[in-house]
């Protein structure tokens, strides 16, 4: 067996593969994929098989093109599963599975339908282009994953997510095997539930932009049929001014509440102190837990202010009656409460550190947003937990940050295995403060396909570059799942451009990467109502033209004189930056969402140019003129920080052949 | 009023608007579209106009990436009908509208609803990026289509067209004013609607690729709901392998017959001298035309051999008895029943050229795919005809050639008014031996956009630049409707490179087109299994890019010292292409798909250097090399024709620079 990644993946050409296998051993030969494939479900029937199959032929063939109408006597794929499994997905279940491919045919075995899906989508990530045609390399491969919980949290609150996208969405989790869809349905911006007992909810609540129970059931249904759990958040007591806007009776402070418009964390919350507020709650769980068949339930309980509480005379009478000594103490009470209301309703509570307390019993899940510490924390005293915390896809991190980020790492290592086997795993988080519809994919992939792995392989498939290769090749074959997260990206460039061809446009978004949460809330204020269409919307969180430039800036850097190809590449590049900038202008005109952009082309335009130079000086092994150096190291420190909400990702080459250069 | 395109196009800056409407008289001023704009159906209501003021509303939120959640006083577009209109888009109907967009808002009026919804269409295109953020500017338009029947024939027969690829392609129609939908559901190689009748034709006709009825139902409200007619087509009595392998007894020859997989005119007919075949269609009609409203019925009727009927005994006695003088007449035998069959269920009969014949009646319609001399003949002996001839996109011919095409051209021009007025119009049309569901986007648009505008504009619209320059721009808005002409590109070479970058493989597909039918015949045996995943297929109709370069080129060729901005961009192209050889060897490795480019590459790689080598002759203004000239006249020749199923379109910019050189 080879357990180098990288040697693994070139004999297999499995470029595509993500997550990585726990164990891989290259076979000898080629299985050919022509128009008479097939995936034949033997062993158990069962629906959710037969229509994996169904969906992966289809899917397939979008891969290679090729229609499979059923030519004789080609090779197939056989599936074969011990049992079906339980009929939802289920935590903890057996997921593992072992592929097969020789050149006569390929099989995969698993106990449950569950990991019989995992084993088609890795079959599906062996084929690509080879010598003789579309074809996967012959391969033995045993996998399971680490963690159990493997999660992607989408927000559909802040901003409306359709239904579409919460399917596209879906298929690409299955495809990168996570498998728990953490759905946060209500915030201050938006409840986004039809409810038939509380009708106002959505009514008054969503802005008409809602899923109907209808919905929800579709959604929840297509999730199984992933192998996704599907759990969702309605968040309380704070967050929740739209469920206020409904209902005014539920508010600590009575009066009128709007839709929230803006963002950042709302005074008003839930009074704890009123017993209707339970009896409301009651029935909401009586309604809402009936769609979602997960016995988890996340209650949320993060961000609660408590500036009203300690303002109603009324909620610090009730306090004083029932000694709580503190806000937490209030929060506790409220969760104990509402925990009970759960267990009635056959729930399991989960929600964000905030909820932990020693009065909570210990079935209960704590999410950690804040960090390992706090994870560690709650392991250590016997709870459960999973790790959130450094997978924040909204705040648009590289890639190989999140991949760092190991669920069992920090304090985590510490603990006793015990403690470490009730952290159950982790789930990317995806808040929507500044995405939309269109963009959110973007945020997602290809950088949950990273994190995908980093719960899924063995702790240590830890090689950065490797990760990076397979997740650029990754994305692409995620675009056969239906995720628009690369296919977006061009139309809203010919947007901005307004039907002109958007070339300079394109050069310049290509060299440039999208910001977080904090920068674009520190540029200007933004409410829901602000349109997400202008260039750091639709700039990529990471630019992977940057980064094969960084690649090949530090090959000349090591070796000036013997990287003449990767001299040409950036030679090439840097004259594209240098000679863009006039084209830009002039396509600029007055039109507002490119006239803010000239700064960046002449910043991008003047990295180019130095871009040159240093090629010229490395080459020649020639000092720098002191001028230069120090110029230069000022405005790499002035486009370290965001410009127009974006980071000139070009500057990053530049860097590393100026420090190369003064050597 | 100004009647030049080009400078109308200028003052209201709509480069995206296609057709061009009769009449357009610039304003003042502009209308601010922002996130309160709403459209507001006035007049008479109408559920049809309600719908499509919403799918408007979307559509613009998707072109302006602006979130439509109702500010107040911000401006709106009313929408004005006298009348409904009739249930159907009929044809003949008053299509007419008004628009007038002042800073204040808004304003279309209309007959009918089909008016009304071409003019929000209309203001649709309007919307770009001005100087004050998105907006449209002020101006007055009164406008009316020149032809009643403007069509768009696809081929669902050859290969399979899914639901979601017809309504796209409805939605773009309806964008350009497209207005009917002629739908060809049978052929040799495919019986694509459910018969509950005769349920044989889709059980063993289409490899379960068909439209259920309900589908049908609900395609045919989707078009009504964007004023298109649906013209359904199943072709008899040839094109009917597909039926005969369900109903062999329908054939002119006993025996068992196969789904067609080949291209090509195929001999086994249905049996004219049988009453059975009659009663079969009776039936057949009775089923098909009640899922259909239109009052027009295609017949097909093109292209039928009469090798069986010739060879056939019992055929030949019947002939003799019934005293048909030729296989001509035997087909008008068949057509003048089917057409009193169809009579019976209310239907008019329309089919190709071949059913031309004194013995059918003057209600008939021909649609002329074999020329404006056939169409003539047919007006002039009182028939209606629609064009269709000058209009075959899977010719893959450049859009000014279709757009060179005129109805009322040719023979027709000779006619009286009275029978010119039979010249209905004319349909494009998209058969699909060379497309699939992926790769008919980008065969249809922008393409279409254009013969639309033939159908639509006054016949003095005639400018091609003016036209190229709105279709580039109409082909990206017309994304917005959700057809794939453009976002399938770049997946499909994503594709070929296995995941890899594909840059390299980009710059050679820019700089080729796609080639049509003939060509693609003559280079292998295509059948219906064969995948369409090759650069022939990804390759477009007319590649932008080389388009800009010959327009540069004529420039430099008038003046080489004084077009230093396109000799700078040519010289730009042709390095590119240069340096793009060793670049695309390396990616191509074994992969096939790849491999077989590499003479295209070298070609490319060639005329990116002979082009730099004519830019230094022409602005030297020295003499060229003889040996030089000559060598490439012969290279331009070979270049002309197709290679690997591709033009090297590159080759004309080089063509241009050679021939102003020589001088």
């Amino acid at each position: 067996m080879i357990r180098n990644v990288g040697l693994l993946v070139a004999a297999v050409c499995a470029h595509a593969m993500m997550p990585m296998p726990v164990r891989v051993a290259p076979g000898t030969g080629r299985m050919a994929i022509d128009n008479g494939f097939q995936i034949v479900v033997s062993g158990v029937s069962d629906a959710r098989l037969e229509a994996a199959a169904a969906r992966a032929m289809a899917r397939l063939s979008r891969q290679t093109g090729i229609p499979f109408l059923g030519a004789k006597g080609s090779a197939a794929l056989r599936v074969e599963c011990a049992a079906k499994g339980s009929e939802y997905p289920t935590l903890g279940e057996d997921e593992s599975y072992t592929l097969d491919v020789t050149a006569n045919g390929a099989v995969v075995k698993a106990a449950t339908a569950s990991g019989g899906m995992h084993g088609i989508e890795t079959f599906l990530q062996l084929v690509g282009p080879g010598a003789g045609g579309f074809q996967a390399a012959a391969v033995h491969i045993e996998d399971r994953p680490r963690f159990a919980w493997r999660g992607l949290m989408l927000d559909s609150g802040r901003h409306w997510m359709p239904v579409a996208v919460v399917k596209r969405n879906l298929d690409a989790m299955a495809a990168v095997k996570l498998n728990v869809f953490h759905w946060h349905l209500s915030e201050d911006q938006g409840f986004r539930v039809e409810s038939k007992r509380y009708p106002k909810l959505h009514e008054l609540g969503s802005d008409g932009l809602y899923y109907t129970q209808a919905e929800v059931r579709e959604i929840v249904a297509y999730a199984r049929d992933r192998g996704i759990r599907v759990v969702p958040e309605f968040d309380i007591p704070g967050h929740t001014q739209s469920w206020l806007a409904a209902y005014p009776e539920l508010a600590t402070n009575p009066g009128t509440y709007q839709i929230g418009r803006t963002w950042g964390v709302y005074e008003p919350v839930m009074d704890p102190s009123k017993e209707w507020t339970y009896e409301f709650l009651d029935g909401f769980f009586a309604e809402m837990t009936a769609l979602f068949p997960d016995p988890y339930w996340h209650i949320g309980g993060d961000e609660v202010r408590d500036t009203q509480w300690r303002a109603s005379a009324h909620v610090q009478a009730w306090v004083k009656e029932h000694n709580l000594k503190d806000s937490h103490a209030i929060q506790a009470y409220f969760n104990q409460r509402v925990q009970k209301l759960l267990q009635k309703h056959g729930k399991i509570l989960i929600g964000w550190d905030e909820v932990l307390h020693p009065d909570l019993p210990q079935d209960i899940v704590v999410q950690s947003w804040r960090g390992a510490k706090s994870l560690a924390e709650a392991a250590s005293k016997g709870y459960r937990g999973i790790l959130s915390s450094g997978y924040y896809l909204d705040h648009l991190e590289p890639a190989r940050q999140h991949y760092a980020v190991d669920p069992l790492g920090g304090d985590a290592a510490k603990l006793t295995p015990e403690q470490q086997a009730r952290i159950l795993g982790g789930e990317a988080c995806m808040w929507s403060e500044y995405v939309t519809s269109e963009t959110v994919d973007s945020r997602i992939w290809p950088r949950a396909a990273a994190i995908a792995e980093r719960y899924w392989s063995p702790a240590d498939v830890t090689d950065v570059n490797s990760m990076y290769d397979r997740m650029e090749a990754v994305s692409r074959v995620l675009e056969w799942t239906g995720v628009q997260h690369r296919a977006n990206y061009q139309p809203m460039l010919d947007r901005m451009a307004g039907g002109r061809p958007a070339e300079p446009l394109r050069v310049l978004a290509d060299a440039v990467e999208g910001v977080g949460l904090g920068p674009r809330a520190r540029a200007q204020r933004y409410t829901s109502l602000v349109p997400m269409n202008r260039l750091p919307d639709a700039a990529r969180p990471e630019s992977e033209s940057v980064r094969a430039m960084e690649l090949a800036a530090a090959k000349v850097a090591a070796d000036p004189k013997g990287s003449a190809a990767e001299s040409a590449m950036l030679r090439r590049a840097f004259a594209k930056w240098s000679e863009n900038d006039a084209r830009f202008v002039e396509m600029a005109g007055e039109n507002p969402l490119l006239v803010e952009l000239k700064p960046l082309s002449k910043d991008l335009a003047a990295l180019g140019n130095a871009g040159l130079v240093l090629l010229d000086y490395l080459e020649k092994g020639a000092a720098l003129p002191a001028g230069f150096t120090g110029n230069w190291d000022q405005e790499l420190r002035r486009l370290a920080r965001p410009e127009v909400e974006v980071m000139v990702a070009g500057a990053r080459p530049v860097k590393v052949l100026l420090e190369a250069a003064k050597k």
